[in-house]
């Protein structure tokens, strides 16, 4: 289920972004684990939404919002969740990275009468958990 | 120049997410601008690396790494960035949301001998700004 990344709150929530290198192995059942992992992660209470891509280099971009830091806590130890880490490491996965990252400020812009948010030639400041700071 | 994603340090660091949704409008002059802005947050000190690829839904997904906050209010002020920042909301760019975040806890795990990391079967945390939490 897609969820626009314009309709994200305004800052503080949380992110989760991994990058990562499959070994080659089994890519059939790799992705259908993927496919499970994306209904866990849009199940999880605290999903705001995700985005994912293949980078140039093949590597998978992937990238996760969460309404706070315990959300990200809870999905990560979702038992079904556990497995499929694990089956990751042991055979579908050469290497990854998790960074879990806390959004602080947010700038959003949108053209035109068309789009579904009003236009502000300026970009602007949806939201900051650092007032005073840009 | 790549920077390889498993090269970057322990938390804590900082993360500038950019989706970005192209007009359509001169598809040339955009891609131009968008090399030459990946030259200057690469010559940014405090840069840590980066990831980008085309999403799905041909909007972009842009993720880059700094060391601090300040590096990325100092790139975004940077006089030719904003020139940039400028002229996309004028005619390349039909929507974007550029958000801010603070890298609080990574793990990374890469498997067998032939990787450049030492192998960990758990997944290792190699870093976390919160002490006591995961």
């Amino acid at each position: 289920m897609a969820t626009p990344y314009w309709t994200r709150p305004e800052p503080p929530y949380h992110v989760a972004i991994f990058t990562i290198t499959p070994s080659g192995i089994d890519p059939e059942g790799y992705a259908e684990m993927n496919k499970r992992m994306v209904k866990l992660a849009e199940a999880q209470p605290g999903y705001l939404g995700r985005e994912s891509a293949v980078l140039p280099n093949g590597s998978d971009l992937v990238v996760i919002y969460y309404a706070d830091a315990e959300s990200i806590r809870t999905w990560k130890r979702n038992s079904e969740h556990v497995v499929a880490q694990r089956l990751g490491r042991q055979k579908w996965l050469a290497r990854y990275r998790v960074e879990v990252a806390r959004v602080e400020r947010a700038y959003e812009f949108a053209a035109g009468p068309s789009a579904n948010a009003a236009p502000d030639a300026e970009g602007q400041t949806c939201g900051s958990a650092s007032p005073g700071q840009d």
